[in-house]
């Protein structure tokens, strides 16, 4: 119990039981980390092990390389993604992945979330980028770190900034959210859940409904979060 | 706790936890008022501030204009709606708004819930109305006193009765319910989340499923609010 | 206390909170009536009284016109349908409506549930019919008592047998089960609406589903219900 | 309570309840069983009995002639099903048939589940089988033995692997999943249905949503199954 880092294993573990309250995964279907970016570390969910069984001494400790610091349990098969965009994102202070339902079958159907309301806007400006599946050399290489490098591409090519779309879908996979904790990241898959439902009824309502207009993106996330926000306390 | 308003805040309290007890938002989506129409002032729900660690004593007293008669958080984001409509329809004592998953799907689809079935007709004779989408010039002005603003030219170009048809969907955004107090206005949104849910699925098995032929509007709506009403106690 | 009905009360008073629990009703928007037929009265839901304020004693016990035996509440405002079922059809016991989605649904569509599957062939071996929307003369005359005959009328009109298929749809408005007891019209009720719901699904899947073949319908009826009946206890 | 096969009556019992508790059936509708290789006999659920009657001691044991060797009730009316499957795959321990509405549904659809993402992966390489309604012989026969053969066939027919692949739908009728133990049975059954519930959303939001690609499947089945596997502990 002398670990030094029980107070980011604490958050981790909150943050994992929180995604399994929301109703965002079943079983082990997710894990969410969380680091210290002065200690250059972050503490993440064991590999396969069933939330009810789930204790705050049971996270793992891992460097940018993914290397266990502290922990006697094998780290989440997705480790090595966190690992990499903690690595290029230096802003993030926490990343959430799960299984969510409808943030899956957006990823499955491989398109963008599009913006179709104000609920979208109070979050992002953008739509939801869907990540193209890896190619095969990526898969058959270092396979959860090229997930992270094939995010980064994402936001790359689409010109969109992590700080501004803190999700992504990953084509086939699913999705993956962060924030500037484990808390904030976990809050962000519930609202991409929330979101992706929705845009799935409106298609359904009306397979041309609009996008937002830009003049009420603009309002909505401004409100929010520009210079004058003034939403919140 | 020498409020005046004691009795308000705690009706205005109640109906926000209800709101969110009934499913119809996540975190701090959603906000419910309740009017003292002889004191000429309304209590809302503080902004951003999470329900399960509202205060009764946190609710915010505003008069029409919106300024602040009592309290020291910041009011939610959309209070200048809630005053703007309480100005123009001197009839009702509360106002509920939320993010609910089938009615906003219906107002991202930019549609009217048409009239399908009997307990549509149960509370409102009329199709739901979906306003549409502000004007630039009124997105940039007064946002959220416009939003009231929009709502009123609705009913009016349409022609709809507001004691009459208690809830609308703004187009891109949400509904809005409202009734004589704050629990009939969270009474609304859940019977409007519920008559948007079957309409979709109506349409879903039947994409030519006709509207409710007139006389059996007429007939539910007036045994349960007609002169002759023989619903209820 | 002194009352002579109440085991039928409290039969009466369990089925209806058995509605509200298995989540096929919000607010009051459902009834269930418990009939002894020895006595030639039933117990019915008072009208508007929502399920958390709903005691024994309220329950209202009425004679096949529909006429007040016992009680100081306003019964349902369904109840001269649930008379005229219990007049025409001999045989039963219990009768539940609700508005519950799918059910509701399939009802606004006005149409019949085809017979997809096992599940359906357990319970009855027909598509479960919806009624047409009544005429207007109907409705403008002794309407609930009418809504009666137009159920009637259906199960005449297709030869359906309401011993073999104990649950109908009424066009436009919702669904009605019966059954030897409160109980069993129930569970109806519960029944009815998982197969609305999984028959909207097939045809979402596959808009050319095939009916069930007849040899499967047979068997799995006769296996529950036959007289070589091998299910149950 | 001398019998010898409590522990595999309270195993096979936990995973009735658990089923239950997943929410994959209403009622009865569903039922697990656990083998016992050693002792050549299995524990069913006795037929009808609902959950929360249901106790440990009410589990019937049988050989794989589906002759009771246990037991004073009768059992599930599916059993000589399992009996066959236990008979001819030596592998398994455990067998579970829900009527969960999305597994039903695809069922009902006649419809394999095609493989679309990670999370399908994870579990099995190929699309979810969906077997032929059955013929009239095999209907008129001996009804539940041969709705193992007609699994048996299927598999066969597709050369699919029982352990590979430990689950499928019988047209017209719903899932059976198995595993090596009752536990792992109800595992698979709830996995087919969030599996059943993403297919169906992805191809509402993508008719043309493409099959995951080969080099993705592999990945995904042997970092969870393959000789080098790491996830989990």
């Amino acid at each position: 119990m002398g670990s030094k880092f029980k107070e980011l294993k604490r958050e981790c573990y909150e943050a994992n039981m929180q995604l399994n309250a929301l109703g965002l995964v079943i079983y082990t279907f997710g894990n969410v980390s969380a680091l210290d970016r002065a200690a250059g570390v972050f503490a993440i969910k064991p590999s396969g092990v069933p939330y009810e069984h789930l204790r705050v001494e049971d996270m793992v400790i891992l460097d940018y390389d993914a290397t266990i610091v502290e922990g006697s349990m094998r780290p989440s098969s997705d480790t090595k993604t966190h690992a990499c965009l903690y690595r290029n994102w230096e802003d993030i202070g926490g990343i959430a992945h799960t299984h969510a339902t409808y943030s899956v079958a957006w990823a499955q159907a491989q398109r963008d979330i599009p913006i179709f309301g104000t609920t979208h806007a109070d979050h992002l400006t953008a739509d939801i980028p869907c990540a193209p599946p890896m190619g095969d050399d990526l898969i058959q290489g270092n396979y959860e770190h090229n997930t992270g490098i094939q995010i980064l591409e994402c936001f790359k090519e689409k010109q969109i900034s992590h700080t501004e779309v803190e999700m992504v879908l990953l084509g086939n996979h699913g999705p993956f959210a962060w924030g500037k904790n484990a808390a904030k990241a976990v809050y962000n898959s519930k609202v991409l859940e929330a979101i992706a439902e929705m845009a799935y009824l409106t298609l359904q309502i009306n397979p041309k409904a609009p996008r937002l207009k830009e003049s009420l993106i603009k309002k909505h996330f401004e409100r929010k979060h520009g210079k004058d926000a003034y939403y919140g306390q």
